[in-house]
């Protein structure tokens, strides 16, 4: 396990309220258990199908990140999946959308007892994306950029037919440095401008997010995907940001100086990924607002959740075929549609979509 | 003096942070001194240059209606202006603008002094606009609604040569219906929406406000200002709040189903407007932020004030001119130039004038 220094972990389970710190910027708890799932099971973790269980919220964008890759993978029937409601109180995410509160696997009202069940101190704050051992009931690991790592390289055998290579061997420098660069600028950018604890704070933070989008918005102009013409990790990183932008950044972390969906590129390749299978189908607007607006109660204390803004934009046509296109790679194709089960209620999304 | 049944005072000067009520709509007190200054002056207020003083802040939508219309009628020379900074604390309105933070005419640091010069137990809040009698220092009258129409009919002496008719005698109905109107689901419907006091409240006030907003959008379909071809009294109580909208209502009071500058004729309407010589250069888009993140604490305690969102936009091109125009009516021609000393700072607006 990680260095156990307390530091702040914000957005996943902190005390409630708890944010903002006066007058200083957002420092993110980057320490996670580290354990890994391989193919070779060196950790004491192997690969395989059936034993562990995914537990995401819908609303976290570090979780949707790992429910997109194994959609796009197909490993639904390899790894099951666990999804706590979109909103946690200070002790834990909570699995509050299952009947009975309680996840019909685990047998948990809380994923805190999935930590517990490992480590029964543990210190830190109960985060998703976490993928838990379903014979001992006990948490393997929450290291959110690991495990899409591992899904797209250890889980291989368990892969669909026609999955993309999501982290092709030739470009994974290139990917490794964009994604570590969009980390802080970007993915963690909002979140640095929303919990700044004082005005510097939060003027630095917005105009190193506005750079970083803007360069993005450059990078978009010729290249369909973010790597080029097929779509790789990077792309999986970056969407759970941009789509909820408009609907939370913008105005709950005050990201404010314009919309996403006015920058042309940004929000055409937003829209593009919104309707490919594996993307827009994991996304649910309304649990994304309310975990954002109900939890972060030092920021929006009435715990008044928006109803704007309207998401049909989203299944607006994009202007992003007029580049070269091989989006799920050499003999690659788009999965199938998501497990009956799993279907976002149609409530929550402007995708209209059918499980299989 | 009007019925003193204390209720909240919100926006202008309650106290800090006590704007939205827990399971309450926003009831914005109405009661307000009714005085009028008029031309036979039947109140003890005759009309008379160089006697009163208005007092405004630039933050306030109420108080830039009566900024526009003394630049539309050109009394600048027959009523002094004095501006309070954006912030108040909860005793009043403070004149932390002026050299050693004294209006240099009254000798006041607070709007407060002249409202107990007149009233010495005045028991509401201290509200802009406020028209004040230079000779006692003591307020006249605080009737928002009330002294642009005054401006308007009982000053016609002072007017500039080109003033417009701002009220027209023949459109006085429709007019003060459409203002009755606006004002309860529009100019004070951001207000139930940002201050609504629960979920239920808040999306009742939301569905109420959109609602009107597409009827507005509907109704400048076919005529380039609310009453038609020339601006009246309606524009200026509408502006105020549309030039607000994105910057400050949007996601300050989560009136987000869009953004205005979305909606294609309301949105051409706020930039004809604020190109329009005596709207936008009332405008001051730092003090209207600063007034609304900074006062309103319980809906954002932080206090920080969005750096967004870019207000260039503000100067782009509008479509109205396709419409049957005469803006100032018949014989009218538009104001001259701010006085220079009333030239809003360069750094708080995209408009740049030079003020005579």
């Amino acid at each position: 396990m990680a260095d156990q220094t307390p530091t702040d972990r914000t957005d996943e389970n902190d005390q409630k309220g708890s944010y903002v710190t006066q007058g200083k910027s957002f420092d993110r708890d980057m320490n996670y258990i580290d354990d890994r799932i391989t193919r070779d099971g060196r950790d004491g973790w192997p690969v395989e199908a059936g034993r562990y269980r995914l537990a995401v919220s819908r609303a976290c964008p570090w979780a949707n990140r790992t429910i997109i890759s194994r959609r796009l993978l197909g490993l639904e029937d390899a790894i099951s999946l666990a999804v706590a409601g979109p909103t946690h109180d200070k002790r834990s995410w909570t699995f509050d959308l299952d009947p009975d509160g309680r996840d019909p696997v685990l047998g948990y009202e809380r994923l805190q007892e999935a930590y517990f069940a490992r480590f029964p101190e543990y210190p830190r704050g109960i985060t998703v994306p976490a993928m838990i051992d379903v014979p001992t009931k006990a948490v393997v690991t929450n290291d959110f950029q690991r495990i899409t790592l591992d899904f797209a390289t250890e889980w291989t055998e368990h892969h669909r037919e026609g999955a993309p290579d999501l982290y092709p061997v030739a470009q994974r420098e290139e990917i490794d440095a964009l994604n570590t660069w969009m980390l802080h600028h970007v993915n963690n950018g909002v979140y640095k401008t929303g919990f700044a604890g004082s005005q510097e704070e939060y003027e630095k933070a917005y105009r190193d997010l506005w750079a970083s989008l803007d360069e993005l918005e450059q990078r978009l102009a010729d290249r369909r995907y973010l790597m080029g013409a097929s779509i790789t990790e990077a792309d999986i990183r970056l969407f759970p940001t941009l789509v909820r932008f408009d609907p939370v950044y913008h105005g709950h972390f005050k990201c404010n100086r314009q919309t996403l969906s006015t920058m042309p590129n940004l929000w055409n390749y937003t829209k593009d990924l919104f309707q490919t299978p594996g993307f827009g189908d994991t996304i649910d607007f309304q649990h994304i607002k309310e975990h954002y607006y109900v939890v972060h109660t030092d920021i929006n204390p009435t715990q008044v959740v928006p109803l704007g803004p309207d998401t049909s934009i989203f299944m607006e046509p994009h202007d992003r075929d007029r580049f070269e296109t091989d989006t799920w790679g050499p003999g690659g194709a788009a999965p199938e549609p998501p497990l009956a089960a799993e279907v976002v209620d149609p409530e929550h999304t402007p995708l209209q979509v059918t499980g299989r």
